[in-house]
């Protein structure tokens, strides 16, 4: 349920403003625009990088504005693409003349607006390039990746294109290495329960009780099967064996960053308690869970369920991963 | 619901065990013991701060531990005291020699517990000081603080009293400060609906659809009265004039650090559209919030729900709150 509202129509506005009020030490409102820039950018020389996607994911997108991570978010509605009118105005707030790097989540309305305003910005000379993610292995089969939804993964994707960027690295670089993130990046998820939109009395999708949806999106997308709801340590190896089975080539790399991402609802004990024989049957395959993250990271309002995320990484990425970082969310040091 | 998970009568230990193996670099395993210690800790010469209560509320109480925070903490079964004897061994595993100060919720099972385990440690030679959070508001009356519960405010004592630690203040002065944080903290929540205990078919307690329970204790201890559910707005209203109202003296200090705290399966966009009308009304009574911090950091399981918690500013307690930290769930830089 959604019960903290209060004219519905209001409620990605407000939640903005309550976000920039209590975070003013890292972002500000882009004047006139549905998004937020970090204090201190655009910088003069620096690539920025902006990220964005509909509201109902925090801390996905504003959450992680802030220096060595994104340095603006466009903010859609709840599950809603943010315009491509509101992309064009965060772009040109946060444009150094640098270039600006889009990253976001592999949906259909995102790429449009995304696309639509990055024509638009590249005709007034700003030079944007753009990185869909594309972590969900349950969304489209192997051979067809770039087909695939941005899921928690996204995480990985901004954190390595914000650290690169903060380095003082070329549009150029900071788009490839944004590219290699997100294919070294896999996620697959279960989900226990639906999400309930704010104003409405029933679910937009619901998980019939006692069973789980595999590969569920986080907007009720289709997945891959329903299943009768299984102890923790089946859903552990359910989980971990898909990722393997999907791992990236080369398949030499064994050192991966580890994202057990929860959606909502889904308690941080009952992380720990899945993550316990996650991280087990992990090192019994001969991967190496580098710096856990147990956590939400990208949400879906209060939908029950949780996903898992691994970047198998090399020496590159992992500096990138370990540079330093602060924001609202998320803060490394 | 709690839907992940093994045997129930396991869910603490592997919980624990899922928390150590994801931040092995800021925690491990107190040995023969159901409780963390930070990596580094006990130092020689510097005070140390153990943290500790029931399961069920994470980041409370092991995702605190970490340079600049708790040196350890002591984990008890779902909702329930750690045992005097599991105090004793993790007080001995994080003890320096300079002194160990207990800080946890004022509940009479872990008084008695941590009482049992000061007793049995000083007789032994070890300095023990005890600070017991009594934040919330609801729980009794002005001229009763002693008597009333900890909730999310737990987090700015323990915040103060590491930071006090770790620039090496004696274990008189941790104590002082601690009571200090304590003396200068408010909260008071709103809960929706219950939460459930691993295995159990039904909810701990219940809290009836369309109504708010004002005050209500996150184990389901009495709160003031119930409320029709209302506008986000008008709750905002009910916890920041409940707040004013119980300021401690003097009453001439104008900033507060605020914790606008979720409790599980209320989302984060709620609570930044809540905190937009929390942030107008603190200003508007001349008060200054200060570094917002707008999460989930004490919860009940999946309880939905809320608290605000002010803590009354001075120079000393500011310079604690922003001295920097590293931990699982709380990094400040």
């Amino acid at each position: 349920m959604t019960r903290l509202y209060n004219d519905p129509t209001d409620f990605k506005e407000e939640m903005l403003q309550g976000f920039v009020a209590a975070y003013s030490r890292y972002v500000r409102r882009i004047p006139n625009a549905s998004g937020v820039v970090a204090l201190g950018a655009p910088k003069p020389g620096k690539v920025s990088v902006l990220v964005g996607g509909g509201s109902g994911h925090y801390p996905a997108f504003c959450g992680y504005v802030g220096p060595g991570l994104a340095d603006a978010a466009a903010v859609g509605e709840v599950f809603a693409s943010p315009s491509a009118e509101q992309v064009y105005r965060c772009t040109k707030a946060v444009s150094s003349g640098a270039g600006v790097l889009y990253a976001y989540g592999n949906y259909s309305g995102d790429v449009l607006n995304f696309d639509m305003a990055a024509a638009r910005c590249e005709a007034e000379g700003v030079e944007v390039r753009s990185v869909q993610v594309t972590d969900d292995v349950a969304s489209a089969p192997a051979g067809e990746e770039g087909d695939r939804r941005g899921i928690a993964g996204d995480f990985f994707v901004f954190k390595v294109a914000g650290a690169a960027a903060a380095r003082g690295d070329t549009l150029d670089r900071v788009e490839a290495l944004a590219r290699h993130a997100n294919a070294q990046t896999r996620s697959f998820g279960v989900a226990f329960a639906g999400c309930t939109l704010p104003g409405q009395p029933a679910p937009l999708f619901t998980v019939e009780p006692g069973r789980m949806e595999l590969g569920l999106g986080v907007h009720g997308e289709p997945g891959i099967r329903s299943a009768e709801m299984r102890p923790a340590r089946e859903v552990a190896a359910l989980l971990v064996e898909t990722l393997l089975a999907d791992a990236p080539a080369p398949k030499g790399l064994p050192r991966a960053a580890v994202l057990l991402n929860g959606l909502g609802s889904t308690q941080y004990e009952e992380l720990f308690v899945l993550y316990h024989d996650v991280h087990a049957l992990l090192v019994a395959a001969g991967a190496e869970p580098y710096q856990p993250i147990v956590r939400e990271m990208v949400t879906s309002l209060d939908m029950a369920g949780c996903s898992l995320s691994l970047m198998w990484l090399d020496d590159e990425l992992q500096s990138l991963l370990d540079a330093p970082c602060a924001s609202a969310a998320y803060t490394h040091r």
